[in-house]
């Protein structure tokens, strides 16, 4: 602890004053830019609105691809370009059907299948159905598993202040749900949807398969239907119900396709990159403006205005909107591939894919003396924004490929409040309406004065 | 910068590390216990929902009255009672009327009274419109505004990152905005809503009138009729358009009614008083849900917990539901008075009234070297829950009149995200369905924490 203060205490004396003021007056220009002649707002209303949801390998992805491309060099940036990546490709088909069936009694309940699901027969399959809160309960129960639907129903833990931890704590059942039932015999799976509230939204989302698994279909419930089949199954006996599941989705081959990037060049090293992004893809269920209609619109909000301000940048800041997030990163890999190929340069790389919501700060991943320096120098430049946070973590999915070619790379997320992201994530709730400007503008203006101070100052 | 920063590093040093741990072991529980059994959130949905909106004096707010004694009286606090308190009593009558008029069409625009407005004559007024930003060109404009009416288009200004700073900066218009009007010979006002997004909620709130200067109509119009007509001013010479509009407000006697209080008595200083409240009265066009159903259930929320987990405070604790806020703040100032006149003594009061949004920290008026003492032994407590901003300022209108009495009294109010709050602040948008479960309960997480180390340590 004494140690920690002494250093806080001397760097902060050693920071050089004048500096500063001078990067406080900027950011406060910065802030000024974005908060008074903001765009990103609206053009996350195009983009959720115009072009809608935009799952990798669809022809709405790739309208996207369009209006990325033309939204930047209607800005004038100096340099545009697609960069071309195969992804995957599934397609959900027809809406999904699922009811459970007690006494004769069909009660419809509301599923999605989860991404990357195999459809069901066309009649759909019908079994008794077993809850589990984990795979322990799972295991436990053995060969009675064979035949059945497992029911996944382990809800987010309220505990958790981060909402993302909860999901974290949640997310197995969903990603490797499918694998486990299947070790076991069962014919398919529910899963609770991912999120802390109650409604009757399904939340899709990746799942996995294992190549020496049999593959059965997977669908989410939503939280509501979850509670009432999870009520039913207890008062009555398991076997009197049946649960009737029907999944139209399939898997086409890997489509060609691109991650879109937008170019500022560096006045004194233009061969070293910042670079900026967010994903372009989103489910197919949702507009996807928290996810990341809102990364994608203030990454390029920061690089329109810089350049509005007519600030000359010293390394080159590209802004990337990504393709393949959601369903396998496939344009964060190929773009840290192609770096490392096309010998470039990478200082830093900021990512926002958390939500549009009120900026708290940054997770920063960067070695740990650095990240101290970092927090030291720049918290209290940060104060005024109320985006104060510096903590350690992962800077974000899509520019994490990156640090396995650069390892001295200083990978950024922006934090913004985590409460109400799971409310929509993934689900057809994450629309345009459930974004607030300023939010979504404090974001931008946070994400364009850190990518300020590492363009001045490096680390 | 030297001096501050050694004696930061000396408190820290200072500061019992044992202690500390299990203060922060205890907030873990208190969060546990409201995040996990939590009620803050039905009880603002009941409040919303069957009770509705209560402004002071009319028969809502003493139904209001009931369901705080009751739930209070049902938690079992040790004292449930009532402060009598005389309260002004403004009713709006029927729906206002608004249009204006431009070369015979008539446009209708979305208005509602201010509080406390007079009522046009039955027939409405119909006048020639001038709009102003500020009192500076109304007064430039000299005998132009006889006869007129005055309409007030300030915006928000967008650049305020604090949303409270917007509007502080807005509500001189609204508040005394008839005044200067009148001084004038202007017959009506028309103030632009005090909200910095664009829609068609006209949001209300209190106005004054001054005893010598003529009183006049005065009418919040929402900021999309505010644009439109701005816009067709600025088009047709000011002159070609005019204004008609129609109050149905009466003012009646003052009304009695009551603050509502509940207590758990503290078992090592009885006499000693921590107090917790919000306000219970909302303007009649909301349900009240952030302003400020949110603090009310917060307050109640506190000590519930606290009983819940079978804390004992050494201080008695109130939770505060005051009277009239709104238009009168008679509920704050009659406890303080009580309190003075009962010989009370008071330690410390939090207040929660600024929307029941993800807690940022507490906005806090002590003195100064206090002040910083709480910061440096307390913000590192707070980390945790996200809420680890100390502010210097105001702790709330319905607890400031207690500082009159009680000079060295530490107030404290609940600081939330303020981005969201003005979008709903006073209309009809201010509703159950725009408040977050978890954002309420962290909010009441925070208050119950401070309110524990307040108990514990005092100051």
């Amino acid at each position: 602890m004494k140690s920690v203060l002494l250093s806080l205490f001397l760097t902060l004396l050693i920071y050089n004053a004048s500096a500063q003021n001078a990067d406080s007056a900027m950011m406060r220009k910065i802030y000024d830019e974005i908060l008074s002649n903001g765009q990103a707002y609206s053009n996350l209303e195009y983009l959720c609105k115009k072009v809608g949801p935009r799952l990798s390998g669809s022809a709405n992805y790739n309208k996207a691809v369009e209006w990325g491309r033309t939204l930047m060099e209607k800005y004038g940036f100096d340099k545009v370009y697609l960069q071309e990546v195969m992804v995957p490709h599934w397609e959900r088909g027809a809406k999904e059907a699922a009811y459970f069936t007690e006494a004769g009694k069909k009660t419809p309940v509301s599923v999605a299948a989860l991404g990357g699901s195999i459809a069901t027969p066309a009649a759909g399959i019908t079994a008794q159905v077993l809850e589990v809160q984990n795979f322990e309960e799972l295991k436990a129960l053995g060969d009675r598993v064979k035949g059945k639907i497992v029911f996944y129903n382990r809800p987010f833990n309220p505990k958790y202040i981060d909402a993302f931890l909860a999901y974290r704590d949640a997310s197995n059942q969903r990603g490797q749900g499918a694998v486990e039932a299947a070790k076991l015999g069962a014919v398919g799976v529910v899963v609770r949807s991912m999120t802390g509230i109650i409604d009757d939204h399904p939340h899709t989302g990746g799942m996995r398969y294992a190549d020496d698994v049999t593959k059965i279909p997977a669908v989410a419930i939503s939280t509501k239907a979850a509670d009432l089949l999870s009520q039913r199954l207890k008062a009555k006996s398991a076997q009197a119900i049946t649960f009737y599941m029907k999944v139209n989705s399939r898997s086409l081959p890997d489509a060609k396709t691109y991650t879109v990037i937008g170019e500022i060049k560096g006045i004194e090293r233009p061969d070293e990159i910042i670079t900026v992004g967010g994903h372009l893809d989103s489910w197919d269920l949702a507009e996807g403006a928290h996810d990341d209609g809102a990364g994608i619109v203030q990454s390029i909000e920061v690089l329109r205005a810089f350049k509005a301000m007519g600030y000359k940048p010293k390394h080159t800041l590209r802004a990337v909107l990504f393709a393949n997030e959601e369903n396998g990163v496939r344009g964060g890999s190929k773009y840290a591939e192609l770096a490392k190929t096309n010998g470039e340069k990478h200082l830093a790389a900021v990512e926002s894919d958390a939500g549009g919501f009120s900026p708290r700060g940054f997770s920063i991943d960067a070695k740990a003396g650095m990240m101290q320096t970092l927090k030291n120098k720049w918290t209290g430049l940060f104060e005024p924004y109320q985006s104060l946070v510096f903590a350690t973590g992962s800077g974000g999915v899509d520019i994490s490929p990156l640090k396995t070619v650069f390892p001295d790379i200083v990978l950024i997320g922006l934090k913004p409040d985590s409460q109400r992201y799971f409310d929509i994530h993934h689900a057809s709730s994450d629309v345009f309406e459930n974004v607030n400007k300023r939010e979504l503008e404090l974001g931008a203006g946070a994400m364009a004065s850190i990518i300020y101070l590492i363009d001045q100052h490096r680390f």
